[in-house]
């Protein structure tokens, strides 16, 4: 019998769990859940024979040792700052380890450890990161196994809501995931990518002016604005020389340039304490970014600032937030991207009704034997409800099968890895389809810019 | 005899030199010099007899302590983060101490031990901080001594080129002090003011856009961006139940308004080190900014981007400047803000006929006896040469100055301070006013917002 431990059973789980208590039986699997919220992990358990809720303090080390000890591989689904500790104990214990997390400095500089001790560190292997290097990689393999040389790399995903759940929402978005990674996107740093050999640089106050519009069969238009820093998925990828490469985020029409606003007042600034917060309101939280005048209304000073017109979407979008509403914003104390969070919270958390999507895209331009080619490849996954979530289904598959593949030995190699290779994504991919997680292929001629 | 010891003889120091050399023999002061560059120090002595240079290394722990124990007063004109080095010594030494920078955490730390001591550590006494502290206090104080209440504080300080050096330079503008510092003006946080009761916040990619507008007799028009933080001058001041407090800074009209293009491109990012910067030219390093586009221009790109009309001063100052130019930026490596300070250079030196030009201007509302009054008061100094400048006698004078008044016990306050109380600032004031540094004040009625 193979033990997992599983390390935090929050958010984006339920599929992960489903995935794991399914196949215990006939993978001959135990499976311990640990989590702060004890009774969210004896829910997740839900009484199952091969299953069983524990609970230990991560940061007592005998307790972590213990519980890690005595498994065969640990999913860790604890913030990405929190995975270091459980990797080190993991190479102490010979014990292979999951996360869905981008790898950060610590976890790569224990890649030599990990070698010598035969231990596996998985990382990347969600949706974003995660599905998106495993796509990408199958076809610019597969162009490579052609004879062809990659020209052109652009992608993009989206955490959304359903086409459904979009209706009588003008921004047709809610927060899916964690609220304050929305409001701080892109914040504190420019925004690096490459394009036709060009290097571009993008500063935050301006990374919502600077879109790309995208479509995708029977789900129409969406928007992508960049990540920060794309230059790095050159080495990933192995495309050094790529003259072009961007990595975005999706959102519909509409969306960035209303962002953007918040952006341009300065409301998204996580830098600073708001002085006197407990009184304002959503309006006086508006006019702390706008010049001073007794007689001008907020809608009009804020029009006149960031030369927006009366009747545009943008008013439209701020209106239905109740940006300008003399409602109490109901915090003590704040930086203003913290403001901005708790007044979006009114309008943007899940209704029990809403159901997510998540949206994947890749561009990929090539040359096969003097010709011009590229490949659009979409995936679309739609939310069931609020517990099964396409974030859910999409972050944890991924990390349920590849823990599977590593029980089983299908991933053998050592060390600190990310799902970049065949041996590991493809089987996974195929895997995923069979869960409805597939991609769509469009084929045609190079357009490039 | 009195001796003094002077640490630092780079920028700002000629006036400062005069003054104590020309009164040495009546004063009865020996000088010391010490400068990294050792020929400086001894240009600055010039064989006078109570004045020699010496050489140490600040760092030094033997030599810092010998040279400061044989002085009754240190005058440090090194930058800001190395006077706390200095004053551990002079406290230990019971040596008093002169500087023109803003009191660090640092200095303000050594207040108890300084007083215990009874040494004087006299900081903020230059021109912006100093003879802004020192003339705006008389403004308060004297309101106050007539019963009055303070109802708004504006100031603005701005070093500039003199009216005939302004000619021929559409932005009516050179580096007259650090470059560096002009560069990343702003950069890093968001501004913080108070207006009518109500806080105001800028994120520094607005500041350019939020300007004031002053006129000053026979001197014409100015626009100000505000400082940082002026809401710390509310306790310093002892105005704390201030309605309106605001600090900036004075460009000639126009200006602010084209810097922004380069704060709104990112050209004033200082977070990362530009990629292949080796062979990039002017117009290159613009481009880095702009979309990539196969045929249209860089101008074309700039102006429909940022709404810049093709007729408009913004492209005339850019163009100016070389912005446009095919010209090898000639930097291996650098940050934005360190690329567009070494282009700037190119036009933005002094060159030997330039002179400079100090700007002060205080707006000070006030009511008394239930009438709303307003004062302002304005100073401007003209630089007679490329070593007499403006910014020198403004910030080395009061140095002296004051340096005087403590070796003549007419300072005796220990710990560490600023000049705003009245026995410091009013013979100082009184003193500038003979070297012709002086404040015209216009009453008028009270306009508020």
């Amino acid at each position: 019998m193979k033990n997992i431990l599983i390390i935090g059973a929050g958010r984006s789980t339920s599929y992960l769990f489903k995935y794991l208590l399914d196949n215990a039986q006939s993978e001959d699997w135990f499976i311990r859940v640990c989590d702060e919220n004890q009774d969210l992990a004896k829910q997740k358990v839900k009484n199952h024979s091969r299953a069983e809720a524990v609970y230990f303090d991560i940061f007592n080390e005998e307790a972590r040792r213990y519980f890690i000890g005595e498994s065969d591989l640990v999913i860790s689904m604890l913030p990405a700052h929190m995975h270091a500790i459980i990797a080190k104990e993991c190479i102490l214990q010979k014990t292979h380890m999951v996360t869905a997390s981008y790898i950060s400095t610590d976890i790569q500089s224990l890649n030599d450890e990990a070698k010598s001790k035969g231990v596996i560190l998985m990382n990347e292997i969600g949706v974003d990161p995660g599905i998106d290097h495993m796509s990408a990689m199958q076809i610019i393999d597969d162009v490579r196994k052609l004879g062809g040389k990659i020209l052109q790399f652009e992608t993009f995903t989206g955490g959304l809501l359903s086409p459904d759940s979009e209706k009588d929402n003008p921004w047709k978005y809610k927060f899916t995931w964690n609220p304050r990674n929305v409001v701080l996107a892109g914040y504190g740093g420019a925004v690096k990518f490459i394009q036709e050999g060009k290097y571009k640089y993008i500063p935050y106050h301006q990374l919502f002016r600077r879109t790309e519009q995208i479509e995708i069969d029977r789900y129409g238009k969406f928007e992508g604005y960049a990540n920060r820093d794309s230059l790095k998925y050159r080495n990933i990828y192995g495309l050094d020389d790529i003259p072009t490469i961007y990595r975005g985020t999706l959102r519909r029409p509409g969306f960035c340039r209303t962002w953007d606003v918040f952006v341009k007042l300065g409301a998204t600034d996580d830098s600073y304490i708001i002085d006197d917060l407990d009184y304002m309101t959503h309006r006086d939280f508006l006019n702390l970014f706008l010049a001073y005048n007794l007689h001008d209304s907020v809608e009009l000073k804020l029009m006149h600032y960031l030369k927006i017109d009366q009747d545009s979407d943008i008013m439209e979008k701020l209106s239905w937030l109740g940006m300008f509403d003399h409602t109490l914003i109901g915090l003590k104390r704040g930086t203003p991207a913290q403001v901005l969070e708790h007044v979006l919270m009114k309008k943007w958390a899940l209704t029990p009704d809403d159901k997510d999507m998540i949206v994947m895209y890749h561009k990929i331009g090539y040359e096969i034997k003097g010709k011009k080619e590229q490949i659009e490849s979409s995936m679309v996954c739609i939310g069931k409800d609020q517990t099964f979530t396409a974030m859910a289904k999409t972050v944890g598959l991924p990390v349920a099968i590849a823990t599977k593949m590593i029980l089983n030995n299908k991933i053998t190699k050592s060390g600190v890895h990310l799902p970049v290779s065949k041996e590991i994504y493809q089987p996974i991919l195929k895997e995923l389809q069979k869960h409805d997680i597939h991609f769509n292929e469009v084929y045609g001629p190079f357009i490039g810019y």
